[in-house]
């Protein structure tokens, strides 16, 4: 092997600590580059491209055309007939009066139809939000025994859910919610599906006094211990229902195209139980309807809003949880339908719409509302062209809320728990957490600590410790990352791990180790023990077999993406024992950030100028000319 | 540019998952194989091996000399003049009995004589352990009204503080430790350091009623509003023995082998103040001294440690963090000295030792002790061989106590404070803040918050704050990591970032990314983005200088370390809209444990076997030579 030119490993371009800030910043807070289409425009350019930004209508509304109209009509429609149904039932999950789910699918729908850049988002209740809501608030103050209170602090949480959302857009922290790792979003959900299908045991059952606790024990318990007010007319009924919900689920799942027989379903079941109860209401005295709701569009509620007192603490806490929860949802719902549409989600505007939309409808007595998944494939599905589908959507709840209330008041609420049941059903994806399973053990565990904490501690409990073991798995990676011996590529340039590659031979005299995590104070001294140790273990290995001994420790720092003070102290000081005992330390091809600390803390300096290569190649090939050259 | 040889990107060898697991926990655990001298032993050797690595007294027992002796008799004697006073200090600085501080100098150093693995640490009381001690405990109980009280929630937070020390060694869990970076600890100790050297001013001043707050602004209020108080007496006696002290330190510092200056002058302090007092009590009569001290050896307290009670928390807590704090500041002293030594400390069996050192003290009335770093350099400066040290200095601490204890009686507090003061003044080192902002402003800023946050708000929280800022600085580096656009350079097979090396040239028709870390849910996001941000800034340059455009993307993997699920999601979905854009793409050297994750997700069988090069360089050519093959 012929030695060949050495590179020299240059610093990179010197920048001051403003211009370094200012391009971390940019990183942390515009890395798309939000505004590279306003480059080089005139300025009248600038203002459409500022309003389109501001208000997607404007882009997507010159262009609007009848047949689009038609398409985004019959997928209006369709997702009405759901929303109707699923609003009426989520705002019971939440303990809030019914007809607070119909006007959360009002006033929502069409503010983001105006703000919003996904034209697939079905906007309206969420089973997951309502659920949080539900279970928080209820746990501070009884819906029954305080419901204006109770209500108050729903229309607050309401509200702060949309400020925390809007400000996240607003200082462009959206990736806040990459903190809930998908294996954190399986585990939580289906956790939350099963809370929730138990708790329709009560509807279903026809239990009265139901216990208000969310986790599982105290709901089997409550069910168990309350056989005395089972109804057989309820459950019969119950059961029917569902297995009728259920079954044109599985048709709707096994053939696509048939999307329409489960979202027509839910409606169809409250027509039907409704007229079943109207008909026989003597013989069926225990079933339990929905009774009045009032007609009317939604009653202004911003002299609702709690801003004071004991129980605003309860109310921010509640709202930054929905609102966090919800705003996964949306954005997950919106990149979904967007990836497969070819089309870009910018999630910290559509972070802007969603909390925009929360905070008007707070003051317009909706709670917190979002892009619902099941409702956006049905939207999908049927065809949704633009957001007109929810305008289309809102007129219907519209007509509903003006003319067609009193219909609902012979509606057993048992329909309502059979379609809670069959929507949240789908939030338990066991193919994702076998999945998990197979490919990373640590995030089943994320996955299964957030499944058993929301089932047996509570909903932001299981949250918080699902957050914590994805932060922690970060933590163990770089505290015990990965460090190998490599060896050369018989006829190449290339190293790589000899225990991975059997072709790859170590080079005599020499001991390469590679180090595959920065270098931080939470692993400085574990790095520092395990070169010492791969050093002593190789140095035992040739002596028992009598090879000649280490001359040479050559560290890649390739995969060494950062280092910290401690980390600079451990190189050092390995340097340091290193060469008490005659052994020679290069590095090989340090990154730019590395490279420059070293050269700050003057360690660049006691490594001299030969102690750090390109590659490892060159420095294998540089320092044993060297030593050829004075033997 | 002939086309070379192409290698295929190998799987690591098949492990099933309980290997993998052992693997993974060996090296949590045991990363520095703490039996490998053991292997290939006989029984016998086995037996002693295993005997001297219980008790290191067996390992340097047998080879003591006279000549080490002598060396060790002069440094126990240099550090038992300093451990006399300072041991009573820190013990006024816990609030505790000042005899108390000679008991704990006396039967810990006893026990780590036989366990420990330094042969420097001078065991005792700390001023950090100290102070934290003191503040936590007094906050909740106060030391005057229920000294009793008090006496016990330190015996037992003591004992904790072991209990949690030796559990940490056992389980092997010494890393957790790590977690306390030098930033955190630099900005700890100074902020702790200014706060007792204020709380000082008490003694120094006279003043009687002071606060037992330990912020900063409780306690300059509290000296401004008790001036009346001020004793002028005191204060001129107090300054005069703090210049003094202050001086002797200054010389140690300039002129190392006079260490003994300093080491002296504490033990003269007191004598002379002493005798001062003594000869000049009429006309002294406003400064404060120690008073009547008990004469005699340890007496038993394992009576008096707290299991049940309303405390019981408050002590666990208190033991936790003091037990975590000497900890850091023992294994760091032992470390330090075991290097300049060239002899191995193990961090686990250090903690052990420490930990077993405390719960023995807790059960003989001695409060936390660890290694203190003041008093070990000065052991270290006074020429000691072995820990024989410590028994020579517990040796004649036993003596004071059987013998002298009257003689304390006229000790004025002031010299305890000035004592104190010059202890602690040492702990703020600007130099290594300086050399922070130089290397690493995030550093540095971690630095600054446990400052300020020790400062202002409490130690707990100030402690807390400094490791959450820790945390966030690698979750920040994972969040927002680098990428950069790689270019070869000329007549190598060599790919490196072309902002940093001008010399390397871009590849037409081939856009090669370079991502410098772990593919993770909290980062998939933004490398999706920043990704295909690169390529669309990529193609609107080739597309404005009229080049020919993109036909394929590489992603080189040597520095993307781990990759989870939601990462993989993220690879998936840029291959695919890099596919509907007719953009080939393909992955560089992934390392290990990415090649496993991507096989067992089947998203290495999307790829093709050609979408995995061994080396950037290698896809390059093997990628444009099948586009001459095929034109």
């Amino acid at each position: 092997m012929q030695p060949s030119q050495v590179h020299k490993v240059c610093l990179p371009p010197p920048t001051t600590t403003v211009q370094k800030l200012r391009r971390r910043l940019s990183e942390i807070f515009f890395p798309d580059d939000p505004l590279h289409g306003f480059k080089n425009q005139t300025w009248f350019r600038k203002l459409v491209l500022g309003l389109q930004f501001l208000f997607p209508v404007v882009k997507w509304g010159p262009n609007y055309s009848l047949k689009l109209l038609k398409s985004d009509i019959v997928s209006g429609l369709t997702i009405a007939s759901l929303a109707i149904p699923q609003g009426i039932s989520y705002a019971k999950l939440a303990n809030l009066p019914p007809i607070i789910g119909l006007y959360s699918s009002f006033v929502p729908a069409l503010i983001y139809s105006v703000l919003g850049s996904s034209r697939h988002l079905a906007v309206g209740p969420v089973s997951i939000a309502s659920l949080v809501m539900g279970t928080m608030l209820s746990d501070v103050v009884s819906y029954t025994d305080q419901p204006v209170l109770y209500l108050k602090l729903a229309l607050t949480a309401t509200f702060f859910a949309g400020l925390f959302q809007a400000s996240l857009g607003f200082l462009r922290l959206g990736f806040i919610i990459d903190f809930l790792s998908k294996a954190t979003l399986v585990g939580f959900m289906a956790g939350a599906a099963v809370i929730v299908s138990l708790q329709q045991l009560k509807g279903l059952l026809g239990i009265v006094h139901f216990t208000t606790k969310m986790q599982l024990i105290p709901v089997l318990s409550s069910v168990y211990h309350h056989k005395h007010e089972w109804s057989w007319q309820t459950i019969a009924m119950g059961l029917s229902f569902l297995v009728f919900l259920l079954t044109t689920r599985q048709i709707s799942i096994r053939k696509p195209k048939l999307f329409w027989i489960s979202a027509a379903a839910p409606l169809a079941s409250v027509v039907l139980s409704t007229v079943l109860v109207l008909c026989l209401k003597s013989k069926l005295p225990d079933i339990k309807t929905i009774g009045h709701l009032p007609k009317g569009l939604n009653p202004p509620s911003s002299n609702m809003l709690y801003f004071h007192g004991t129980h605003l603490a309860l109310a921010i806490k509640t709202g930054i949880i929905t609102g966090i929860l919800s705003l996964t949802e949306g954005i997950a719902v919106g990149r979904t339908f967007a990836s497969l549409n070819n089309y870009q989600v910018d999630g910290n505007k559509e972070m802007m719409a969603i909390g925009l939309m929360n905070m008007a409808g707070s003051c317009s007595s909706c709670y917190v509302t979002t892009g619902s998944f099941s409702r956006s494939a049905v939207n999908y599905n049927a065809g949704a062209q633009t957001v007109v589908s929810n305008i289309i959507m809102a007129s219907a709840v519209l007509i509903t809320l003006l003319f067609l209330m009193p219909l609902f008041y012979y509606t057993p609420n048992l329909i309502l728990a059979a379609i809670i049941i069959t929507a949240v059903i789908g939030l338990i994806d066991y193919q994702a957490a076998y999945k998990l399973w197979k490919v990373d053990k640590l995030d089943f565990l994320a996955c299964l600590c957030s499944f058993l904490g929301v089932l047996f501690i509570s909903v932001p409990i299981g949250l918080a410790i699902a957050v914590g073991v994805s932060v922690f798995k970060i933590l163990l990676h770089v505290t015990r990352p990965n460090t190998g011996i490599l060896g050369n590529i018989p006829g190449t340039q290339i190293y790589r791990n000899v225990s991975r590659y059997r072709e790859a031979v170590r080079v005599p005299n020499f001991l390469i180790v590679g180090v595959e995590a920065p270098f931080y104070f939470a692993n400085s001294t574990y790095l520092q023990e395990r070169i010492l140790r791969w050093i002593r273990e190789e140095e035992e290995w040739l002596a028992s077999n009598k090879r000649s001994s280490i001359k040479c420790v050559i560290l890649d720092m390739t995969s060494v993406t950062a280092i910290d003070t401690s980390g600079l102290d451990t190189i050092s000081e390995i340097r340091k024992v290193l060469e008490r005992r005659s052994l020679k330390l290069v590095l090989a091809n340090p990154v730019a950030s590395v490279m420059e600390k070293l050269h700050q803390s003057n360690i660049l300096e006691s490594f001299g100028l030969e102690g750090v290569y390109l590659t490892v190649g060159e420095a294998v090939d540089d320092i044993s000319s060297s030593w050829k050259a004075q033997p």
